[in-house]
């Protein structure tokens, strides 16, 4: 459905896009919604719930495609607020370096991150955000973790793809990885 | 001056600080306020503005001392505040990886930063304000600046030891040197 | 010609990579070759010499395309090979975090960065070399520059697509930028 | 004992450092010393092991004060040095951006970091080394670890100031955290 949303004149229709997905690594960026103190410390994670079709839950990160002719900021505010709402005033990095680059293959094993579909390489930033969140789409809500949960192993369980290990690779870029 | 509003108990006396200024490596802290856009990107430097005794123009970053016990985060938002005022709603970063370091020798040559009262080894972020600056202590004012005008000739010679090269990189940094 | 060499089964033929480029952005990853002293310090940069159709100097990154289903360090070295020759020993960095991200549009003025084209993203790094290097390939030589003479207006404006810009990012990233 | 030989004319006498450790922060280094493969991968984690008064095994990261007038470089290679021995051949990273900030407290919970004797604020880096390691002064010896084993819980018990959380911190900049 995300992606059907995302063909206009010039870009992919579904079947070129499949066609592209075991041709090509498609670029991506993952973002951490945080909430922050007045000092700029990492209080709590957003994380994004889902229920698969087999009832599990499933947490992930805010994550999705880079158009053609799209800068990564751009991409990154509409994710954002693709899956956050409108009102969460995400506050975009102003640097381009992302803290990690994440290589998700579709064969498992070739890097800790893994995506049947396709390989995708990610662009990966932590994101404060200071308003509120409404998430929308196929999300049913995001919840709110401390450090501590989030690297906790039921948090951890509830990831799939190896975003459990990215979402700790940023609590270790921002200094609360325990 | 300003060392004096720093000097609580536990702390050095001014000559014990310029005793140690010889002997020791002193921890700064170095700020590059700035304006962004929705996304992110850099639009504005802020400056700081003084007058020297002799009568010429001195633009400088937010630059100050971290002291004993106090967190690297603390010192960025003191010193954002003595300088740009208590409104200026500064976002210190969420990582502590500053963007370089900068190392001020007392001796000309060693790195392109220089501080002739001491060997200062300074950590530098950049730090997006969204309120309103009102310049205290000794500044004058503070003067925002867009990218190209900041590392034009005419502003890189109003900076002092090294801080013109500093600026620079935070605009490489950023993705807005040119 | 380089493209051929990159085109194998499950990869895209030309003319399938000249639709893609049309419709999705391309991963690319951009190495700056350099010469470090004892301690670190950047001493040299190395350009690839071109020469045009029109007879102009040209100097370059190494640059090049990620694959489907290769790494990003994997395409570096195989980048980096591919330009410098076998014996370059080339220094791969530890972390995935590239300095900067250069985001190449087909239109003028997106970013400073242009590639008439493709949008392509680029992961740029820069990258100590210690051994031979045997430029192979449609490069006639690798030129060696001081940090002074690699920001100078006469090899800047031998630079195209804002690889001049990227590459002062880099020495501001290494501190060496005046 | 480390703290005699590096005093030298012009820099602290034992009971000097000793006062200025109470009212100032003390800049250090962290290195982590890593074995590479020739894709930049990290393969292993060299830890010094030391045996304290008690028998207690302690692991640690190559750590150590910058000097009055020392580049962070030549610190970061005299440390080396010191405790991997002079052919050890650490590639110093070409940065000065280091992949974090480790602040180290008198006070226990201030952050992760904890040093009884002082505030001490390190620069912390990853440096690949590719020759011989031999430990000198007061490490028995230098032991290499996976990464699976670094972040176990059997090494990170034997560390100790927080220096475990440092090396997860590593591990997590260089993408192998698992």
């Amino acid at each position: 459905m995300a992606e059907k949303t995302e063909t206009t004149p010039g870009w992919l229709t579904p079947e070129e896009l499949e066609l592209t997905r075991a041709r090509m690594p498609i670029l991506y960026v993952d973002a951490v919604p945080v909430r922050v103190d007045g000092t700029g410390v990492v209080t709590h994670i957003g994380l994004l719930l889902r229920i698969g079709a087999d009832g599990a839950v499933t947490r992930a990160l805010v994550s999705g495609r880079v158009l053609h002719h799209e800068r990564v900021r751009d991409a990154l505010v509409r994710h954002l607020e693709k899956d956050l709402g409108p009102v969460a005033l995400p506050q975009v990095p102003v640097s381009p370096q992302p803290f990690t680059i994440a290589e998700y293959f579709p064969t498992q094993g070739v890097t800790p991150y893994h995506d049947p579909r396709q390989h995708a390489v990610s662009l990966a930033y932590i994101v404060p955000v200071v308003g509120d969140c409404r998430p929308r789409q196929d999300a049913l809500d995001l919840v709110w973790f401390t450090p501590e949960e989030a690297s906790s192993p039921l948090v951890q369980q509830e990831m799939s793809g190896g975003q459990g290990i990215l979402l700790k690779q940023a609590l270790a870029h921002v200094g609360v990885l325990s």
